[in-house]
């Protein structure tokens, strides 16, 4: 591992950040929006001025790939949620592991969470920890757990087995996404799943949180391109069978994706894999609006086209990433096959723009899903993570949540999100903030939305404010039948809405689930479900 | 209800059975295979001749949709496996339910779950019976259950609500495909789920076996066409939410379809529906061998062009299903779209073929999926069920078993099932029979190979002969790394096999979570799991 360690506080690696440049139209138009900065700016301590209490207990001889040094606690204390945040930037860090595990494997791994239940330790499994949702942060449950360990697996990164004739590999789950990549480009395969997170997070985080990628249809979670799975419970291996398809009672695959490391933790998958693009076409569409450009989307989904990209920004969103000026709303749409020429899909799916008043962009150029409003968005999109540990030290709210809904309610349903959001930025802070919205993923029978907002907080108030906005979007979100998280996860900060949304039978199916591989619950208390 | 009603032994409806013509040539096929009959042959007995203990128990006058009647508890005896029949042909009727109910609402449903609770009866889910898995016969615990109640679904047959905005429709549970399909047709709408059991079988038993239907790629299971599902457990009604995509947790969906009966009876399920297709394009392809077919169909399915139909059928299978003389190996291939044209899909797909020497088929008209060794093959598909309960009046053993594999196994994997299931049938019958194989469904990763054997039984020796078949073909299935099932389900008869496929931690999962919803295991027993 030559390249920099993950930064202790902010997005990426030590060393990574935004450009000048960037840095100046991020800061640029949040002025624009709330005027010149009112209050200071705080800055986060730096490494060595971050205070920590003494490890709770000391891992044994045994176990030498465990460290109990300040790097690695403190950077192992939060995910990167708003909240998280909030008190990375004001030096708490109470929760932090007292012991992080680096095992290299899987029998490592085993040995790891003996020893946890024999110290009655919790124990939470860390990939990139790029969870925006409260999901790697260690808790202890006071009555059970007398410490805290984190088992990072960022040891476990090869690809172990490539089988070309189907098109799959045999990967191990703390591969982060670009290393993954490198593994299988000799190969002519690709995984082609690309969260946001994608330098930051790994296939077991992925597969752990059921991650949206890439694709903007047909294969949008990680769900779908999973062959078969190892967990490592506390009470031993769970391996499904490597299979195509299967009709052989419930999946026990689709019990394990999204299981969030409360059942065991993910050591290796068989992924489905794709052969690399060669033919490419698409573009950015422009629309006169938001919901007439659902209109388009809607279309081309149940056209039964399958775009690899298909993705509507609303005007305000178009422009805070520099796609459009902020009279219009955005389509990104591209197909790709590693198997022929898709012009006959692109003219379809134009033509469904075209019905509803679509024009291509006039930004694009022939390489379109690089360059124009396309390209602008796809830029920014990667960027943007960057740019939160900025504006934090000014103050500024800044989160996104994003969801799913059914077409024939989306309108409304996006009308009375936004504007509760909207409603409750003025009451945590005092004057109007901004709402945004695109379209990440879209079904035939709906679309999911992600929304965007900012918020001139105030220092020493951002949690509170934060939740009061959190809170009142979340609440609007679950009585309008959406979903708490399409692809962001429920971690410990989606808890409250998530237990409206699951139905109580499988939240108690779930615990029992959990008690006949983790019977001493040592895994994430407080994820998913309480045990 | 004014069609006739399912027959106590045998495929279908009352009236309906081979034509002479068809028996004609069933018959034929078999006698060219086997010689001339040796043994007499065994006719089922009438219903009125069928001789039943006295019900265990009496349904209370608050539940006047149960019957004790003699039809209805003969009929709701058995699926339509191969030991189902041998054991109705010679009249044993041992585990008929006491009591079949038929309740119209859920509230009636939940009123017989508590009556049979509080009676301790074992409950039995029934769609249409089609069940090839032994996943329908009432079975007892002698510990635990005094008496047999079977629930069939069939009074709740409504759809109930369709929102053509999203392409989606509310549908009980109790709905059989073509009543199911001619409520959606007056909105332009079609679930074009179409199993070999359409006729027979319902939108519940599908969801709860994870019935494969008409589309060999893409969406093959039904698992991925369902939006959401209301289950009524013996501990309360769970309702999950309508979602086009969600990422909150292990889907409970996922935990339900599949699950078999033995969670809780499926009342309703909000399904994902489509346009019904305008364009189409297809036909058949003549191949030298089935290797070489299949070497076709990977490429088609790695195209990502995404066929409804894709099925190659060996030179034998082609030969007894009269698609073609015996010498050449056929691919069924076939694209369709409500929206647009699809003939540039299908000139990808006929030169991925014609990279493997596929020639289309000389019988083939314009209409090419109606006619020709494609129509053949199509119409013999939809009429093999009802062959069966001819030829095994005259002892010939006649099954199917289905399963999936990657790639790079499948040749391998094909050759031993199938040398390992002619053995047996030596074994089992002292002479040779015969071994043929389709794939039904096909994935990136893999085929779903669908194997057919026949071999000349003895009438007496039926039950045992079919087991050494059976056993010695799903013991290759698992030693060679398949599925026992890819579409028809565990029930009991796969459940040996079943336990040595799936990992034991989430059988144990699985028990802990059936406790959770069904406390005293009424439903189902022995299905999928001991509880």
């Amino acid at each position: 591992m030559t390249q920099p360690r993950l930064k202790h506080f902010g997005w990426g690696r030590e060393g990574e950040g935004l450009t000048p440049a960037e840095e100046a139209f991020v800061l640029g138009r949040i002025e624009q929006r709330f005027g010149p900065q009112a209050s200071g700016e705080v800055k986060p301590p730096r490494l060595e001025d971050i205070k920590l209490e003494p490890p709770r207990l000391d891992p044994p001889a045994s176990l030498p790939f465990c460290s109990t040094a300040l790097y690695d606690r403190a950077a192992h204390t939060y995910g990167k949620s708003f909240p998280d945040y909030v008190r990375g930037l004001v030096g708490e860090y109470h929760s932090a592991p007292d012991v992080v595990a680096y095992p290299r494997t899987e029998e490592e791994v085993a040995a790891v969470l003996d020893w946890a239940g024999g110290a009655q330790a919790s124990v939470t499994p860390f990939g990139g920890g790029s969870s925006v949702v409260g999901g790697v942060e260690p808790r202890r449950d006071a009555v059970r757990h007398k410490a805290a360990v984190t088992i990072d697996l960022r040891e476990l990164g090869r690809v172990l087995e490539v089988d070309k004739t189907s098109r799959a590999a045999r990967i191990e789950a703390g591969a982060f996404g670009p290393a993954l990549e490198a593994q299988l480009k000799p190969h002519g395969l690709t995984l082609r799943h690309f969260p946001q997170s994608f330098e930051c997070s790994t296939l077991g985080g992925w597969i752990a949180t059921r991650s949206g990628g890439h694709f903007a249809t047909l294969y949008t979670h990680i769900d779908d391109l999973v062959e078969s799975l190892r967990v490592i419970t506390p009470k031993g291996v769970i391996e499904t069978r490597r299979l195509p398809g299967s009709g052989a009672g419930p999946s026990p695959d689709r019990l394990l994706i999204g299981s969030e490391g409360i059942l065991g933790i993910i050591t290796q998958a068989w992924m489905r894999l794709q052969d690399r693009p060669r033919f490419r076409a698409g573009g950015a569409m422009q629309f006169a609006d938001f919901f007439t450009a659902a209109k388009a989307l809607r279309a081309i989904s149940q056209a039964g086209l399958y775009p690899a990209n298909c993705r509507i920004l609303d005007p305000h969103e178009a422009f805070n990433t520099g796609a459009a000026d902020g009279s219009v709303a955005i389509m990104v749409l591209a197909f790709e096959s590693g198997d022929h020429p898709v012009e006959p899909w692109m003219a379809r799916a134009s033509e469904c723009c075209a019905d509803h008043g679509g024009k291509p962009d006039r930004t694009d150029t022939a390489d379109a899903h690089r360059e124009g409003a396309a390209g602008a968005w796809r830029n920014a999109f990667i960027r943007m993570p960057y740019a939160r540990e900025r504006t934090i030290e000014r103050g500024i709210i800044n989160d996104t949540f994003e969801t799913a809904i059914t077409w024939e309610r989306f309108e409304s349903f996006h009308d009375k999100v936004k504007a509760a959001t909207e409603r409750a930025i003025v009451e945590a802070s005092g004057r109007a903030g901004q709402v945004t919205c695109r379209c990440t993923h879209v079904y035939p029978d709906g679309p999911a939305p992600y929304f965007t907002f900012h918020a001139a907080g105030r220092h020493g108030e951002l949690s509170a404010q934060w939740q009061t906005i959190k809170s009142a979007s979340l609440d609007a979100v679950i009585a309008n039948g959406g979903t708490v998280t399409h692809h962001h996860a429920v971690g410990r900060d989606h808890r409250r809405w998530y237990d409206r949304q699951r139905p109580p039978l499988f939240a108690a199916a779930l615990k029992a689930a959990k008690a006949t591989m983790d019977p001493q619950a040592l895994l994430n208390p407080g994820v998913l479900i309480d045990s």
